[in-house]
């Protein structure tokens, strides 16, 4: 396929010339030609051309354009229809893995593959959104690992054909659990952004590792341009700052105690926790367990994270983290790190930011927000006052894959301070981060990261807020919030349903017990505190069972099991809300 | 859509009934019948068994299927065809991400926009393979930043139109790098396997969260049996012991250094680093930056991390570690943790495991493998003696995702002993880790994790193992290894070429310089040192600005800049090599 000779291998620059990149040179003059067209065609024409982007053919096709356009070929969409895959039926029982590309002859089973599991996957797509379809088909683990009729987990030495992959992706999706569907509500992640699905598609594909400029040119671009716009956003001047997608809010918090460690212990950094006293990390008892992780990762110990007291509604108590931090002083120790939470995991609560920073900034301490849940209420007119104050932060944690509806995973922490992120976590690997490079090297980003290579989770989002604008997140957001609002109306003064707390949720959140006919008037006492505990099991497990929906439940601190209902999919409307309730009334009355 | 009435709405069980899965019966019963078939058609029952598989139509579906199946319609592919999906000429221009599902009525664009997409990506896959397509279309970061024809970075308020979307995803892929390109050599991680990328789209379309079984039964399982067989090869008995997927080397890395700290001081987890006397942990001079990341992460300090000398080859020296021990334990230091390499990052070595694990024995240190890049040798017969002595390890790492061609990210940690992960991080969060639930709970492998939210990284790893089996992997690795002794052969005595160490590279890492014609001759002196070091830099750009090859340069230690060259991607071939081998003389020559 190659040839020794560069001069025919492929068309490459003429070494006696200086100018390194005519081909490209060419494309875009002529995709400038194109543009300068009706919009329509003018991207035909454009997309035509790099289909057809190769080193051998370009000139010709470039050549041969003129006349094609002039002809007006391209309008009827001929030569369009060359670049397109057609299904054909295709037998896989006799195809194998290695039929496939880089098989020689291997491109047209390759396609055909392709197609096949694409069509699958458009199966279930629409299904998901399809309200007759189950949200889940549950089995036990053993069932499972049994081996179902015709899909076997177990793996082996010899291959198996294509057509058996197929199988084995239908059943995969089978056997799980539909989280875009329009009646689960189980966690703060849910919804399928088709958007989003096609970024994440496309983002397989390129298959690259954010760690360079070098491979993912594009991609390190958006994710710096979308940070600095979540900067603008949280309220930072300029959208100045730094800011690292990571594997997850937990990974997110970590980087928010990790920097604030080097910012007021650099030397920790080399010599280790021995060379800086007893640090204490502060967080509400509400607060997500990541924080406690953190601590017990990055050596502080969870006993040196301090838990602080909330109220009813589960936002922290400011005057507790004084008084916490005072004590703390008197015995010595040396408090750090304060995070609020935007947002809390189980009740939605939003500690009171402006007054945690003016506690942070009279001792001189960092303040993280831990925004995983609550950040995407800053893309909302109606509800960016719940964050107020958030611009004070030092760092904060938004996931975007949480109430922006991202698909997993996409998380961010972003940093006021520049430069942090980068003295914390840099090792200056030198065959990855070269200083000789020919381009500004200040993009590449890998060595501010705990990780080496790192996923690419930025387009899908890049590519979302493109699609829908901000203004668009914005309606789904508030679209998220009516519906919660909905459901709390409906339920807080119904007969068998008791709220958790008080008054109206701040998110999407709406915690309550169901209580069945039997408890329905019983005096509250420990019995039936032991009977309500088995309630929301109970009725979960049906759910799950016959597969109708999904709603979470948990205990928190001396209350016994209860609902968290949530709602961040937009697929769900007040019809779902409205069965929701039907399915736990149905299933939970006569427990 | 729904009704409020449980009894329409989805013909979920008779609530009277005790019989909690009777849809689920129902199917599988004829799911068995159908795989009593003949394969194919069996198949075939099977697929339109589930693609029809909701709630409303399923009994109706199963019992017209008989007389369906006997008058053999099946057979002809009438009623699959109604559920494929056929791309038609669509109008993008004025469609928007709103216009798309959960919109009323936004099924028929959803599915053109995604078959747009997966054209696409179809053409993009395709040209991947065609080594007449440039590896990249080099530009600088300002060039993309100011905007290219029709491609914009900047994000807005207002939404983009569907076809503008779709421009984006084109150029998106047009000015960045084919990773699986057959002449990109520039990572550890390179190439496009189909069958993960097919696994990959699936993923994402699922889009699920690995940290309960409760939704993502399938993935969890996978991951355990996959993780299971990992520790089979390991070599551990009967595979027994625990592991997790993590997000990237790095963090398995510092997985293996948090265990080895629980092991040996579990109250650190509470009480910090400094309830632990001074920890060393110990790893090459020629080891993966990230044990020193992890170092300064977790609170042991970078200057605790003590580099051990390696000889000519980049193999530690194992006199050197327990010189290295003694000298520590002298001076009153607590050595933990010792980390031998399986194929470093730059030479390819493999640390002589044996040896190492003979000392940690005789001084009671965990032994920490690091094989991100060389475990998948253990597929290959030929190569795995390489690993000898991984067995004795209490911690390995192994990424998929570079030789074994898994799509990023794919890196796993396995742990020797059972239950070390689990102690180390658990925090019990009663909102994921119910302990009432009605599956075996065991089965909710999220509490072992530093993150909360994890990304499927198994499914596609699953589905490779399945397609292509053990032997399938094995044949692969084997292929890359001879490429990289054909290219070793061909330049180890040839004019203009300079191996970095002697003898044949132990795995596919070759390290050699491009001697210029000017440089040839010339005395070792320190202009001669300063000039080589700028060749591979320029060669290196004019590489990437022609867009024909990649591959990686570094200096190491005080050798300056030189090539290291990888092969990972199935696709390359002896053409590549020699490809290669003139681009860099072509480029070179004459520096």
């Amino acid at each position: 396929m190659a040839a020794s000779d560069p001069s025919s291998s492929g068309g490459g620059p003429d070494p006696n010339s200086t100018n390194l990149r005519p081909p490209s040179t060419t494309y875009d003059a002529w995709c400038g030609v194109a543009h300068g067209c009706t919009r329509k065609l003018g991207m035909k024409i454009c997309g035509f051309l790099q289909k057809n982007n190769n080193l051998e053919d370009k000139s010709r096709i470039v050549s041969s354009l003129k006349e094609r356009q002039s002809s007006n070929l391209l309008d009827g969409e001929n030569s369009e229809r060359e670049c397109r895959f057609r299904r054909t039926e295709t037998d896989f029982s006799n195809l194998f893995a290695r039929d496939l590309l880089p098989a020689k002859n291997g491109e047209e089973q390759t396609m055909q593959f392709l197609l096949e599991v694409v069509d699958i996957l458009l199966n279930y797509v629409k299904k998901t959104f399809d309200r007759s379809t189950k949200v889940l088909d549950f089995h036990h683990p053993h069932q499972l690992l049994e081996g179902m009729e015709g899909f076997n987990l177990e793996l082996s030495d010899q291959p198996e054909s294509l057509e058996q992959i197929l199988v084995d992706c239908r059943d995969s999706l089978k056997y799980g659990v539909r989280t875009g569907h329009p009646r689960f509500f189980n966690q703060l992640s849910s919804g399928l952004d088709i958007i989003g699905l096609a970024g994440e598609w496309l983002t397989s594909t390129a298959n690259t590792n954010m760690f360079t400029y070098e491979i993912a040119p594009v991609f390190v671009l958006m994710e710096q341009l979308t940070l600095k716009k979540m900067r603008e956003m949280i309220g930072w001047p300029g959208g100045d700052g730094d800011g690292i997608f990571s594997p997850g809010g937990a990974i997110s918090n970590m980087y928010g105690v990790m920097a604030a460690r080097y910012k007021y212990f650099p030397e920790v950094k080399t010599k280790g926790m021995a060379a800086a006293p007893k640090l204490l990390l502060f967080t509400s008892e509400h607060s997500h367990y990541s924080i406690k992780k953190a601590g017990a990762a990055l050596g502080f110990g969870t006993e040196n994270v301090i838990l602080l007291k909330s109220d009813e509604r589960g936002r922290v108590i400011p005057a507790d983290l004084e008084a916490k931090i005072l004590d703390a002083k008197q015995k010595g120790h040396v408090p750090m790190f304060v995070n609020a939470t935007a947002g809390t995991t189980v009740y939605g609560a939003f500690d009171p930011i402006q007054e945690i920073a003016d506690i942070c900034e009279k001792y001189n301490l960092w303040l993280h927000v831990d925004a995983a849940w609550g950040g995407g209420l800053l893309m909302s007119r109606k509800h960016r006052h719940k964050l107020n104050g958030i611009e004070r932060a030092n760092s904060v944690t938004w996931n975007p894959h949480k109430m922006m509806g991202v698909l997993l995973q996409c998380s961010a922490i972003l940093v006021r301070e520049k430069g942090i992120l980068q003295g914390c976590n840099q090792m200056c690997a030198g065959y990855l981060f070269q200083q000789d490079k020919q381009y500004d090297i200040s993009y590449d980003t890998g060595d501010k990261a705990i990780q080496c290579g790192r996923h690419v989770d930025i387009f899908k989002f890049w590519l979302m807020w493109k699609a829908k604008g901000t203004i668009g997140f914005e309606q789904q957001i508030n679209k998220c919030l009516e519906l919660s609002e909905y459901l709390y109306t409906k339920i807080k003064n119904r007969d068998g349903y008791q709220m958790v707390f008080n008054g109206e949720p701040q998110h999407t959140n709406v915690c309550f017990w169901y209580i069945p006919l039997s408890l329905r008037g019983m005096p509250d006492c420990e019995e039936r505190r032991q009977r309500l505990h088995k309630v929301a099991p109970k009725i979960k497990a049906c759910m799950m069972e016959t597969g109708t929906t999904m709603v979470g439940y948990q205990p928190q601190g001396n209350k016994v099991n209860f609902f968290r209902m949530i709602v961040s999919n937009p697929a769900a409307t007040k019809s779902d809300i409205d069965f929701l309730i039907d399915e736990i009334e149905r299933l939970g009355h006569d427990l």
